[in-house]
């Protein structure tokens, strides 16, 4: 039995600090490092590369559309042309400051609107695909879990990680409860955490509506923007490994 | 008897233009791509690439400070930590854009201010030293002909590639004479040409006082900014070949 | 009888050109002058609005998405606090650019995607509106005649100017063809002419369809962003000037 | 006997936070409001200004490089018609959001590298003089007490407020001991509150040497960057009300 944990790091940008990347590297094994679009300057991924190289944790590529005023997370009508190119750009940057690193890029994670917007919109999510497709086939591709995309990833070949997100409600049906709704989000970290072995351990979490529904997922999103965050990512970790569940990045690491 | 002629290419951004990509494609041997900090949007960068790659045009990546405003042509006293950083991250994006485009980077050309600065300035010029080293000490840097860089580069290991500028006049001491000057660029086609040649046949250019001054070139940069340009830089080629000169790739190709 | 004729200037960016501000400037009597978000940098903005002085054209603030590297076209889902807030500021700057010009603003133009989303988005619609009474409830509002916005904007107590487009096929409602339709841009400048006449003069304009549908319009929006698209502007004025339809900004002027 | 205390602002872009505008609204007199081009996003900036409002705090425009990136710390080489017009730009960009917010703006006060520059550097000193009065002549300009800068905005009969910075070691010429001197930066508020008691009182610091020398200032500048920047600047506020100082601001409030 085992897991992989990730979360999004590298999302600084110059003066700007966000996170705690030092505290989320030994907590995860699979960090998703901004690529400049929604967040991160070069020289912030690059030091949060080196740090994810000594802890052994993953490099993902978190791809975003072109917005660090809206940090990524509005929706944009981007062209295929552009967005196509923008994805590959963005992983090829950040594959040039893993290699200075001493690591390198195992998987793609889309990051805020466009992770939303794909989950569903089958042209947006074939762009991303082809994206890349275009640079390194091999490279992985985090999804939802339980959406369209995650089909559509697959007949196009690609690896596909399926993730659940630690700290969200779900419906009965499998999917995330809206932020928009009461109890979206969940505070506890016990709750949290015993919620999360439950899914890796039986394939399942409780819905919103006291159900139990199936959720399938490689991966376990983990978040690290605030003290509390980090406090609640640690405690998964700990109740996964108390449960002698593996941590191992499902990606692989460099 | 060979020689390389390069231009900058890829520095339209979005709905703006600039220069005749394809045109100068038919004309240089190696494409200096920007990178997107001076210019580029990656589906314009893309196109250029795949252009590259039908012509069989080497490329380049055309590295420069952060500043679309500025067009990268504004001094900027950037830090070693983000002037290496944001060097690897422009060279890795392209790369990734030029494996989708079937081609590779083969070389990398500062552009603009960062051009000219570490030309003579030993601290930056270490800085993108540092950065091609880390991501890939095999590409070559191209340099201006008799600047201390050149030396720099090459004690560091790099591949050097020095460039003499075809419109433009030469001091007795074979730097380039400043733009402020009366007489530092050069508009006849014809008197190009021939002075080109003289450069690759004799190592030698006249200077603007009329001496003859020895100049070391691997590399001839030429512009396609404007018609006037195209129509020069073709008169190059043209001259160089009907005197039996082969126009090959310093850096060679993918 | 009169008309006004509006046109978008100020759109070039740092080195890249776009458009002939000098030769739209003498055709035109209101110019909707880019505010730095989509398009134009402080510089080149305040050399369009001495030219605007210079010629006494009329001067609007024409706001946009924060989006350069798709020039304002892309739909994005900004949220009220911040699309409300950019507005305001677009202006503000511009305000700031016109007094140092010696002229001022007297109206806003929102461009690309944000014109056509407020034209019937009423959300965004209302932060355009709020933005526009927060600063100054004296500036006009040029609104897409016909559109819901058009009563949106009377009923907030601005200004309104219905505009209309020189180069555009109308449906029988009154509407614009879509631009994903043949025959949506119209390309001879004496047709254009010709239909730009009867509008002004019977209120109407021949759709597609051959029919004749009723548009109110109080300016008319030409373009200039190619040397064809300036001559059609110049067409349209000349031929309501010989007609003798006073052209006139509709703004008021500084 | 009565001083001003200014501090930086609206410095949050997106969903980065900087610093606590809410607590130095409650502390200084005068906010140095960011303008969008070193920090600052027009909502954040906005809501910063609906605060000075309320708590009677004059407005600044802190204006900057167009150096998101680097917070328009990096020396830049910005030509003339670039930097006077970027000044404009963003003089009237927050004199739109101030509007809105039923404040006006009454100073202004250069950000980091332009600040430094502009003290010594007579060329760009004289842009942004220029922008001043071309804007709105009766704006403050905020300098470095006893820099040259000093002199030339006065002799272009701008109005000087000379300001010295709470937390810095002087030097027995009455200039700042330079950051990368030990001792260049004081920590201790006691001691700090104590100095600047002896300015408002004296006109004097006492130097790094030990010896006593002149400083003539208008207005003191403290930093709420931090939790203890923050307590630092109350304690110097409240040293000063103790000491019977008045508080208030050089430039006038709206």
């Amino acid at each position: 039995m085992q897991i992989d944990l990730n979360s999004d790091l590298g999302e600084s940008l110059g003066a700007w600090q966000m996170g705690d990347d030092t505290a989320m590297l030994g907590i995860v094994t699979s960090a998703n490092v901004a690529c400049g679009f929604h967040a991160g300057d070069a020289a912030g991924i690059l030091a949060t590369l080196r740090g994810a190289k000594e802890r052994g944790v993953a490099v993902g590529a978190h791809v975003a559309y072109r917005d660090l005023a809206g940090f990524g997370r509005r929706n944009m009508d981007v062209a295929s042309s552009d967005l196509v190119a923008d994805v590959i750009y963005q992983i090829g940057a950040l594959q040039g400051l893993a290699t200075a690193a001493g690591t390198r890029v195992t998987y793609v994670k889309p990051h805020g609107a466009l992770y939303n917007t794909i989950a569903h919109d089958q042209r947006q999510a074939g762009d991303v695909i082809a994206a890349i497709r275009a640079i390194d086939p091999s490279l992985a591709l985090v999804v939802l879990a339980g959406s369209p995309l995650e089909r559509w990833a697959a007949d196009a070949g690609l690896r596909v990680v399926a993730e659940a997100f630690a700290d969200r409600a779900y419906t009965p049906q499998g999917t995330l409860v809206s932020r928009r709704e009461p109890g979206a989000v969940l505070h506890d970290a016990g709750e949290v955490a015993r919620r999360m072995l439950q899914l890796v351990r039986e394939g399942t979490v409780q819905a919103i509506d006291g159900s139990t529904t199936r959720v399938r997922a490689d991966s376990i999103c983990v978040h690290g923007d605030s003290p509390g965050a980090v406090d609640m990512a640690r405690a998964v970790r700990e109740a996964l490994e108390r449960e002698g569940i593996a941590l191992r990045a499902f990606a692989g690491t460099a």
